[in-house]
């Protein structure tokens, strides 16, 4: 049965599922940052996934990037698989600002994680479950 | 007509071409690592692309890190789509192993390129070129 590495879960808020993903906010108010994990069980690498499976994350990855690009008017957006300290299959999908603290480098490793505020933190899941209604992808909420 | 940003021909051997994206080696001898860009002008995401070339994409990057981890014994792919300093759509294959100089850090940043000896780099690509005929991905070397 599907569950969440701890880790995942102390760094991350569940904001519900997409088909076959599960969405969770990185809880790092530097940047809007989302995180695709897929709803099966001992995957590390995108090809571990099955052909159907590998289909459908493509689609939920590309258009849950489409849609932060958009909902977060980024300058760029970064879209990363490494997994080399959690290895449960996770996808990063971050949006990225030219004058945000990190850029142009990569956002890992380079500054320590900023906490939401309680209200803040509220009010951005709320628009984010909002817009992932709206984007074909059977979107449910935690 | 599409062309190369000068920043990528800079930092890598063109090595071919499957259907969609020219298939490019870094050239940095501290981790096996190629580069797919999509042939197409004027690309900087990858929902840019238009249906058809997400599929086909999602398919080459796809079989490109299950045929480098398995040739490389890799313990970890790395995927990527940045694109913070080279704004042209590229898209990063990186075999990573526990015991190289980055582990377990994302290597973007990290440590200076290393440079490939002429015969490492010459018996590297013609190994990679050799592997590539077999995915089916349609490549055509340089």
């Amino acid at each position: 049965m599907f569950s969440f590495d701890s880790r995942l879960l102390n760094d991350c808020e569940v904001l519900g599922k997409f088909k076959l993903c599960h969405v969770l906010l990185m809880r790092d108010a530097n940047y809007p940052w989302c995180v695709l994990v897929p709803d099966r069980e001992n995957m590390t690498e995108v090809f571990d996934l099955n052909e159907e499976d590998q289909k459908q994350l493509n689609i939920e990855s590309n258009t849950l990037l489409e849609f932060l690009k958009k909902e977060f008017s980024a300058d760029k957006m970064n879209v990363a698989a490494l997994g080399n300290v959690v290895a449960q299959l996770h996808i990063h999908h971050i949006v990225r600002y030219e004058n945000d603290i990190a850029w142009p480098k990569p956002v890992w490793g380079v500054h320590q994680a900023k906490d939401y505020t309680d209200d803040n933190l509220q009010a951005l899941t709320a628009k984010l479950c909002e817009g992932f209604k709206s984007l074909g992808l059977g979107f449910q909420s935690k």
